[in-house]
């Protein structure tokens, strides 16, 4: 198996981006010097994935605070502008939530503080993904059919992934023999990155619409469901990519289980419920773009939330770095692991 | 409302076909002279809808019978040619079961019997859609919100739609207030066509992606499904465009009544069951086209059926001419409409 892309890289006082809206057609990278850069990849999606947007962050701040002109002040500001680029995904508000408590700590020494706690939120969600790994295979058989969602391998993470890193460590260790992956509208974060990023790791993944996962299901190829999270209340409603809760209901039809893959750095025990999780409404654009001239579709509306909220009911378990999580779900503060 | 438009018109000894692959960009007619024409107009989804493929077929019968070289044996060669055209849907092959019987009366007359059956098909079609309106608008309140999927309008049938003909005369008699339209992938139909059709039609309209309509329903913004089908088996199992089974699901999981519209030209009772019915597989490039250059995507498969089964358990009733058909379902030839 090919080392896994980073897909954030900090180097010589800059970060660099992979730019994912290019791929899997082009390899560009952004190199980010301000905060701004970061945050501006951020909300179109040049960057993406809950961990990584996490990561990301906590590099941006490490960005501002390295200048030679840096205020708290300045700093505060971007604190801000980051929290502000995508609302759903908890990584993001956990990493400068760190972020922000060093701030407190005073100006000394604060920029080589800022950096090597980023390096190590970059390198803690690395070996999450490993252990969660492990974790998962260890609930598998031999030779699962797995279908997954979204891209939640390299690409959206500091390591080998959350539900695709369970996926390549599982077909290495032969516990999975073949995966499905959904293309995942309107971007096709399915399409372009989980199934180029199976091929370059050389696991066998067959590319289905997402409206095709019911009847593969249905048909008794799947064994299980496994896919990522953005943001998981106390009680287990989860958050992630739109299109995660039709996989859940139909998985419970048809008694496949379905896992949400998350680390620690995901669960929002302050929100009670899946309710009052924001969801991100993105632009009509990203779903009419393909259909061309939108002349003589004038007239129609166009409602295009970028994630859902599965209730914790249809959850058969979560995956975390700490173990497996099954029901009944209660998660509080600094307990999670306790579950 | 605009007055529907009729994508068949047979005019001056010839079929003029409105090639829906262009929709909503451009009105393009293909003028078929031959059944050839026709059936690869099919094959190409140039014309789709189970219904008024059936119709063309028929059509495209006349057109063969009317030719001064016409025999037996070339018509009968043609009517296989045209049952191979697509395997699902089994309006066509009811509409050439009838021309098939025409064919053992004779030749004497054969041409002008078979442009008349056409015709009567045709406008048979027309008047179940009718027909299906008013039993459909039946079991509605007042203002309702229907989700709808691919296309089922006057774009798919000889006359107002199935599904989308409730949609229509519902709209105007208060019964619903406005519909949301999956965009149904890989082809679009319901973004291209439905949007479409809705719009022109003043109908309130928003587009959604397939993978969006889970996240509808769990907000309480879906007061009722409405579908409509390919294939019926004597169980009720019913053959619809792929994704159609994942609504299915979806709404049993939120309490939503889900209804098949279909005319009994839809019904097959010589199936017990869906397991059966024949799925047809098309080809990649009808997923993977929009993804540009696909040299990085070697050595990912796609899976590609065009249509799903949902099983009678998650059908609350079907809407057809002869009236509502609820549970338990037990159709058998001839006595569809008695039950």
């Amino acid at each position: 198996m090919n080392a896994p892309l980073s897909p954030v890289q900090w180097k010589d006082g800059t970060l660099l981006i992979l730019d994912q809206r290019a791929l899997p057609r082009r390899m560009t990278w952004i190199r980010a010097r301000r905060a701004e850069t970061v945050a501006k990849a951020i909300e179109s999606l040049a960057i993406r994935g809950a961990p990584l947007i996490g990561i990301a962050a906590a590099y941006a701040m490490a960005l501002e605070a390295a200048r030679p002109d840096a205020t708290e002040r300045q700093l505060r500001e971007t604190l801000e502008r980051l929290r502000g680029t995508r609302p759903t995904g908890f990584n993001l508000f956990a990493a400068l939530a760190e972020m922000d408590a060093m701030l407190s700590g005073g100006a000394r020494g604060l920029s080589g503080r800022m950096l090597r706690k980023a390096k190590e939120l970059h390198r803690r969600d690395a070996h999450s993904c490993l252990t969660m790994a492990e974790h998962g295979i260890g609930i598998m058989k031999r030779g699962e059919r797995v279908l997954t969602y979204c891209n939640t391998g390299s690409l959206a993470t500091g390591g080998i992934g959350t539900a695709l890193g369970v996926v390549k460590t599982g077909y290495r260790r032969g516990k999975i023999a073949e995966v499905f992956a959904c293309e995942t509208r309107p971007i096709g974060q399915g399409a372009r990155l989980t199934a180029w990023e199976c091929a370059t790791a050389g696991i066998p993944v067959t590319l289905i619409c997402d409206n095709m996962a019911a009847a593969l299901m249905a048909s008794g190829k799947v064994d299980r469901v496994l896919v990522g999270a953005d943001r998981i209340a106390a009680n287990g409603d989860t958050s992630n990519k739109i299109g995660t809760l039709s996989l859940a209901t139909t998985a419970r039809a048809f008694r496949i289980p379905f896992h949400v893959v998350a680390p620690l750095s995901t669960f929002d025990s302050s929100l009670p419920n899946g309710k009052r999780i924001p969801i991100e409404q993105r632009n009509a654009a990203e779903v009419t773009a393909w259909i061309g001239d939108l002349d003589r579709l004038r007239g129609i509306q166009v409602w295009n939330p970028a994630f859902d909220v599965t209730p914790a009911r249809f959850i058969a378990s979560f995956i975390t770095e700490c173990g497996i999580l099954r029901p009944p779900f209660e998660f509080s503060s600094g307990s999670v692991c306790r579950k």
